[in-house]
């Protein structure tokens, strides 16, 4: 029998740097940035090619679980809710006890729900070369972008020995950096073996459970109850453990918990294009945005010598004159005109419009 | 018996720079720029505070009557409507040819519809002296505006000699100068004897038909029949005159037709602010806009870091962040977003509009 790979869409994420667009009642994955669908819709869309059968596991806030998992297409009993964001550690160690209780053996690829990944099938391909040296070798696979520009603004992996003939292609991991200044980006862009850090992982579940146990152990001993529960657990079980569970959950990204300890991390260099779509200035880069030319993601525009902009357009058309690197992003209820050097400050505006006790705009 | 003062509000321009508040359906008249009224009720409510009761009238174009009479809330009888657009000595001359057949001796005050004048009391003393000159004397009485910057967008007037004692601060005008360049304009407003030629002017309804049947015997000749209509002739048979006329009407500014050639024409300068609000750029320095500020003209804006906007907001909210020098107009079905260095190109942009086949924004 194959080994079943499960596939665990990471939906946690506000966004507040995409206001007004990513709202509190509609988060950030919720974004539809090209093509026809969201960043959710898409990030599902490419965890179906990977997983077996209804194998696709949604993690996502209780406050947005609705919206989400509407949105999502998945099932109640494949999402898990978290009673309190956590951050990474918590949220994919959820998903692996869920998804160990059924099969320990089960491979699990970690998918975030806003990034963007458009060359769907270059990235399956990645995952199930992935998922065999995952399955076979116990190994946790970080999945590392090539780099396509001195980026300040990812964290990377410097590749360290190939992992031999059997896995062509992988490496295990020197080490993980944080995100660099500049001067050192150039010089990571231009090393060949340092890769962005995707988000992105493959691992058997039950790999993950005994790397948590010895590096977090706080996680693995909040977890042990959740994971204990019978695979045909109803669903108002599993979120009453989860609850009990996120009481004594401590706050931590997988990354420090477990993968800058453990000596089982791999790595597979990809060349697709992927970007975290971290603010409306990553996501203009992304589409192409630059000194000769705009993007219009939503809408209709119309541009007078005005390029190097975003736009988002609603229910009126936007006409730009003459104006240069900006995000206009029109929200319906709320518009933003955004320096896009300053795009990584539209979280300040949030928090501003929240002091001046504009709810509505939140 | 006191000589009447009549007012008369020329509300023909259509302002396709102010696109997208001006439209084809709104001319620029009826824009709001600040405070409750639009610059048309605002120049209305100037002419009644300077003219006798009942003596304002209004000069528009056929294809605004409804829009135009109704935001001035000027009676069908004091309504001129101009067939066709045949510039200022046509719209003048028409209201002159009416108001003398009322009263020869009359005393009338031309008033662009368009202009910003916000100090209307400093105005209306202006005009009241004014008038008594052009009363007395059958002067042309222009009003000359000291000009407070090296203004290159508006003419300007040169002072002759001191009119005399009898008519302290007034003078003869030495001649009327085109729109100077920066250089120019920088002496002009060093000299203090150059004044902006603000298209506002006083004089006899009798003495201008005079000074067109010696100047622009075509556009007097066309008048002729209006003019020879009865004080009490219907507005029915006024029409039909106007039709007729304006059939033969030449296309002339007053000042070439007139003004530059009469031995008659005096200035009085004045200093309160004014503005024939050409620009949005130029809306913006009337309104203080600078390094330091924006100003907001309309609805809700939010700014951060954004200094130096114009913005007009409508049914939602605008935020600006880390964004200079532009103009922000949202017109709820339509939304502009220009340099205000560019905004003489935005009647550039309207023609766009229309090669596009967007009669809808038109």
């Amino acid at each position: 029998m194959a080994i079943p790979i499960h596939a665990v869409v990471l939906a946690g994420g506000a966004g507040t740097r995409f206001w007004p667009l990513s709202r509190e009642a509609r988060p950030k994955p919720l974004l539809r940035v090209a093509g026809a669908g969201s960043l959710l819709a898409d990030a599902v869309a490419r965890a179906r090619r990977v997983a077996s059968p209804g194998c696709v596991w949604l993690v996502c806030g209780r406050e947005h679980v609705e919206v989400v998992r509407r949105e999502a297409g998945i099932a109640k009993s494949r999402t898990l809710v978290e009673p309190a964001m956590r951050n990474t550690a918590a949220a994919i160690g959820l998903a692996a006890a869920r998804i160990a209780a059924e099969s320990p053996q089960a491979v699990m690829v970690v998918l975030p729900a806003d990034h963007r990944v458009p060359r769907a099938g270059a990235f399956a391909a990645a995952v199930r070369k992935a998922a065999r040296a995952a399955s076979r070798e116990g190994a946790l696979v970080t999945l590392g972008v090539r780099p396509t520009r001195a980026e300040t603004g990812y964290g990377y992996i410097r590749l360290g020995d190939a992992a031999g003939a059997s896995h062509p292609g992988l490496h295990r991991v020197a080490r993980f950096v944080e995100k660099p200044d500049a001067t050192t980006a150039e010089r990571f862009l231009a090393s060949g073996d340092h890769l962005w850090n995707s988000g992105m992982f493959v691992w058997r579940a039950g790999s993950l459970l005994a790397e948590l146990a010895q590096h977090a152990p706080e996680i693995a001993r909040a977890l042990a109850p959740v994971a204990a529960l019978p695979a045909k657990a109803g669903s108002r079980a599993v979120g009453d453990a989860i609850t009990r569970a996120y009481r004594r959950m401590p706050k931590a990204p997988i990354d420090t918990a477990v993968l800058e300890r453990s000596a089982n991390v791999w790595c597979l260099p990809v060349s697709f294009p992927w970007s975290d779509v971290g603010t409306w200035a990553s996501l203009a880069q992304e589409l192409g945005v630059n000194g000769a030319a705009s993007s219009v993601i939503a809408g209709t525009a119309f541009t007078f010598d005005a390029p190097g902009n975003l736009i988002a357009a609603g229910d009126r058309p936007i006409v730009l004159l003459g104006v240069r690197g900006v995000a206009v992003i029109d929200a319906g209820d709320a518009l933003l005109i955004a320096n896009l050097e300053r795009s990584g400050d539209v979280r300040n505006v949030v928090a501003s419009l929240r002091k001046r006790g504009r709810r509505d705009l939140l």
